[in-house]
């Protein structure tokens, strides 16, 4: 079977210093298209959205921006194509790679999605690499996107992966897109994997990515053309953004309303994408 | 133009004194029809489901259950299906009427959702009916249903709202599906307005309320089709529960797959529901 990757690391009017996060794409690209060859969907999208939270240089993990509060609030969610498990962190402080503890979640609780200092606690009770504030870079200069990944594997398997810093200055407790199942994250073996990036209150308002797929099962539209749709569904309300979405065939679709968003990926016939504008 | 409203006081293996819940359902659809006479279809979800939490009887608000720690956290949301504008709250403890919070994220904040210690600062900040762990009624003998009001009011207008205390023992900071939007509420003009209750995790992973509406739009089902065919999509995945949902021409379905569903309605001819079993 035929495999593929499709990653973001936000949308918006600009990616801040772009030869540094073009390499740091490309990085992540190799983290979970290695991955792939081998392993799961859900290993690889996870590989992926790590290297991004790693980098420092996007709006997620290390490089998180801070709220209001001047302290650093993450959100993160997974989701398996096959079983359609998901998992989630919102608001939490201290995790170094959210996107871990959200798998954890989906793995070791009877939960979805955990909340604040409650995400934190599970956490920690899990040993999953807690950090201080001090880890946090000082973000002022560089990138601001959310990152996530699709991804497709071996055995027909797709999954979904997003995780974000939020917005700047957001009031304490704020939760976007990026954590809510069917907003900025899906993964559904029948349609597709869809990650998402933008005006987070605009995408859950559109529940954005859950549209793409019913659009795909419903509506029978191609993945560009679900995904176009459910994008256009948010510029109504207003909102702005872009995401990644991958089907079952190992196509990609990369569409955005920003003026930029930081994308790369490698589809089923193995045609490479590394771009910004 | 016709009215409507439909309510639930939750769903499951039995409804605890249901004399009492009965009397309760009644008041709240006496509250909510009410204030259809005049008022938009926002106005009377609030009411509604206001009026639920203030009775003691379901678990929302007042009769909301503990959770693992022995504190309440509480989970809201409101949709509005006009202009799809939402507002929730999740894992919030101290807040007297979690639907009037949600409601003030909505009109008062850039936010869609905010999450825990946030959440209760916006609502302290507010004003909003703040009250000690004292004030919530020892449940154990209760009604253990969340609650939800779907309305169509004269204008044409749909609303949606949503309010829970999670799951009795639930880790902190466990949010379920009642303060997602396009999981356990959704609203929106051109298809339909949703309230969820039942195995939270399984509803966000099935998108059930967006679900609805999205098998309303593409498929051209009818609401009881719909509402019928999503909350399949949930028994799939091993779930069980039920919904309300209304369309725009003041059309109430309220199917349920677990074994009962506290359920009232007044739809738009004026024929009057309330029942348990």
């Amino acid at each position: 079977m035929p495999y593929a990757i499709a990653l973001h690391g936000g949308a918006g009017r600009s990616v801040g210093a772009e030869p540094s996060v073009r390499a740091a794409l490309e990085r992540a690209l190799e983290a979970g298209y290695e991955t792939l060859r081998s392993g799961s969907a859900m290993q690889a999208v996870i590989a992926a959205v790590a290297s991004m939270e790693d980098s420092g240089l996007f709006n997620a993990g290390r490089g998180a921006v801070a709220n209001a509060d001047g302290r650093r609030e993450l959100d993160a969610s997974v989701m398996d194509g096959k079983t359609r498990a998901a998992g989630a962190i919102a608001a939490a402080g201290r995790v170094r790679n959210p996107v871990i503890v959200a798998h954890a979640v989906m793995r070791h609780s009877r939960h979805v999605l955990l909340a604040g200092r409650g995400a934190e606690t599970f956490a920690r009770g899990r040993d999953l690499g807690m950090v201080s504030e001090r880890y946090f870079r000082r973000t002022r200069t560089s990138s601001r996107g959310t990152v996530g990944a699709v991804a497709l594997d071996r055995d027909g398997n797709l999954a979904a992966a997003t995780s974000t810093g939020g917005i700047r200055g957001k009031l304490p407790g704020r939760v976007g897109d990026s954590p809510i199942v069917g907003a900025g994250t899906w993964a559904d073996n029948r349609s597709c994997a869809v990650s998402a990036t933008g005006d987070g209150e605009l995408f859950i308002r559109a529940a954005l990515a859950h549209e793409v797929a019913a659009r795909m099962r419903y509506l029978r539209q191609p993945l560009a053309a679900a995904a176009a749709a459910a994008l256009r569904e948010v510029s109504a309300l207003g909102g702005r953004g872009g995401l990644v979405a991958l089907d079952r065939r190992g196509r990609i679709a990369m569409p955005f309303s920003a003026r930029v968003m930081a994308r790369a990926g490698i589809d089923a016939r193995g045609r490479r994408t590394i771009a910004v504008w």
